[in-house]
């Protein structure tokens, strides 16, 4: 048994059997690393699972071993935290296609070389289906929650509606059941920016000097953009000039330094990603996403996937959220009361756009901690 | 005088003065690329100047040299339509830093070399002050309308508050007085686009046999996305899939080619921009919209910009415009309104997003009749 009080250092599952992919391969030798925080009890039955998002990590409540940040979601989980690791045993998966310790695109084929763009396509029940297996692997047969938000919605609902016997709740947090075309343009730009940079050499670049860090820095500040809302570009940076090198006021430089502060700080934001993150995954990650489609997974009767789960369901939206505009979970809503499965919905008034479920709103603190406790 | 019945073909005047710029520096024989339609009358009053948006050109309503394509408001400017050209003489200039025949970075500068990045960085009130020497040059001291939408809206604010003297009416549709946050971001993602492709070679590319076309791409699907609604992409789009090259229906490809109709829809938008336009006038001219903000110029009073201006205005945004939402032209009304100036402001229904000014909305049509007929 995985009992996990102190747990810093990720651990790392590695599967026995090969892992079936809906793609049709079967993908050898996968590692799945992931953290742990409290412990699990002793009837079994006080485990959370916490879904990360496209860029996320299993670091959700510890100290991320390159950027040294706190985790990314740290206010949410922890002692007397909402999601409460007094209480609750909270395992946290780096998704298979990741870049953070488990089995993805930079990680070493049979044949001693990186996989790269031989790593197959997965999706996100590809990679539920390897959270399943670690789950089966702590010996935990049923969850008190599943959590997520934004791909990591996307993986809660996946697994109530592909293994409905596991979650006995489900919380997807700006997030969909449904990729839509705007989604899916934003992340083909992405793509297209890593593909464009010929360090990206077709993928094969881990032996080189240097990977494709430039478009994947451009991917990253197009996809940051459509984290935030207008509204918080506006009262965080406006038309705000940067200082200057010698401390001076900003002025337009009438040329093409960052002379406003929003630029300087999408510059910054794009190239720390670079440090962290590997643009194959990203590739392979934004492709998941997109293919993402609970609605086609089931022959086009969305409520057909919830049909046999017995969770309870809490959907959460931002009115700021316009890349999982509230529309998205209210069809969601929409569906699961259909199925028949109890869902509370609730938009959240928040000032930062998607990112409102990584940031400082009470308000979802508050939903959380009724939910789990329900 | 510039008669011009019959105008395929641009004309060109090169003005015989440096062109003052606001970045301080004057710049040397410096050419206007335009297309006129219509005949300018004896009172020389009818002359309506028609200001491009961002990729936009002096080709309003004849064939493109380039592409073949109709003009990019055909729709809006002939005879016996909204901008009627059996009435009005319709002056459309390419403006300074693009790549159309106007002198821009892709110019021969003094030493026989392009100016590539030596090209001074202009703003919006330099493009304007060049169209306001190409209107004495065509005797033309009143405009009876300048129009213009998204960057066009913007010249015709600009020249409404420093040449007040000049426009009788001003027509800004899907445009802002300010350039915003989010629209600063995402042209700094578009520059950094092109400035990360290694083809662009500091700018220096012209003699080279290919440029930033990359880049260039990827810049363009970014921005075409923000051109776009989140409705019309899903009605146009959706998660349909693309047929294969054999003619069978589409299916997921489990790999990295364009799978959706939005991802191949969105390829072709950026490869087909690159054969049209240049990387660096892409670069000058988002710079110049970014630095866009006729509040500053004015010391901090936007009223101030229109205290002497004799014009009535005429505001339009549409209701699926996210990139140049309502919110920002109803602050333009609101500052009109403060500076005392006759404006009519319309938000209009219409599901192609910022884009909508470019497409058969017949409301537009309308309105645009109706003002230059007041």
């Amino acid at each position: 048994m995985a009992s996990a009080a102190s747990n810093a250092a990720s651990e790392v599952l590695e599967l026995a059997d090969p892992l079936p992919l809906d793609g049709g391969q079967r993908l050898d030798g996968v590692r799945i690393a992931y953290n742990t925080y409290g412990t699990l009890n002793d009837a079994r039955d006080n485990a959370i699972l916490v879904a990360h998002a496209t860029t996320g990590d299993q670091y959700v409540a510890s100290q991320h071993p390159i950027t040294g940040k706190p985790g990314w979601w740290d206010r949410m989980v922890g002692p007397g935290k909402p999601i409460d690791t007094d209480r609750f045993f909270v395992i946290c998966p780096n998704v298979i296609g990741g870049c953070m310790g488990s089995t993805g695109p930079s990680s070493m084929a049979s044949d001693g070389k990186p996989y790269a763009m031989r790593f197959p396509v997965i999706t996100i029940r590809d990679m539920v289906r390897a959270h399943v297996i670690l789950l089966e692997s702590l010996g935990i047969e049923t969850l008190h929650a599943v959590i997520g938000g934004s791909m990591g919605g996307m993986q809660a609902l996946s697994l109530a509606a592909n293994w409905p016997h596991i979650p006995r709740r489900v919380l997807a947090i700006a997030s969909t059941a449904t990729m839509a075309a705007q989604n899916i343009a934003f992340q083909e730009v992405g793509r297209q920016a890593i593909m464009a940079d010929p360090a990206w050499a077709g993928g094969n670049y881990y032996d080189n000097d240097t990977g494709p860090d430039s478009g994947l820095a451009v991917a990253r500040m197009a996809a940051h953009i459509t984290y935030l809302s207008e509204e918080s570009l506006t009262s965080k940076f406006g038309r705000r000039l940067q200082d200057r090198p010698d401390g001076k006021p900003g002025a337009k430089s009438f040329g093409f330094d960052a002379d406003f502060q929003i630029e300087s700080y999408l510059r910054h934001q794009g190239l720390s990603f670079t440090t962290r993150f590997d643009a194959n995954s990203y590739l392979y990650i934004t492709r998941a996403m997109s293919y993402f489609d609970l609605d086609e997974e089931h022959g086009g009767k969305l409520a057909d996937a919830f049909a046999r789960t017995q969770a309870r369901f809490c959907v959460i939206s931002f009115d700021t959220d316009w890349l999982y505009p509230t529309e998205q979970s209210r069809k969601l809503v929409h569906v699961l009361n259909a199925a028949n499965a109890p869902v509370s919905f609730v938009e959240l008034s928040a000032p930062f756009g998607h990112d409102s479920f990584l940031l400082d709103v009470p308000a979802l603190d508050r939903v959380v901690t009724g939910f789990l406790n329900q």
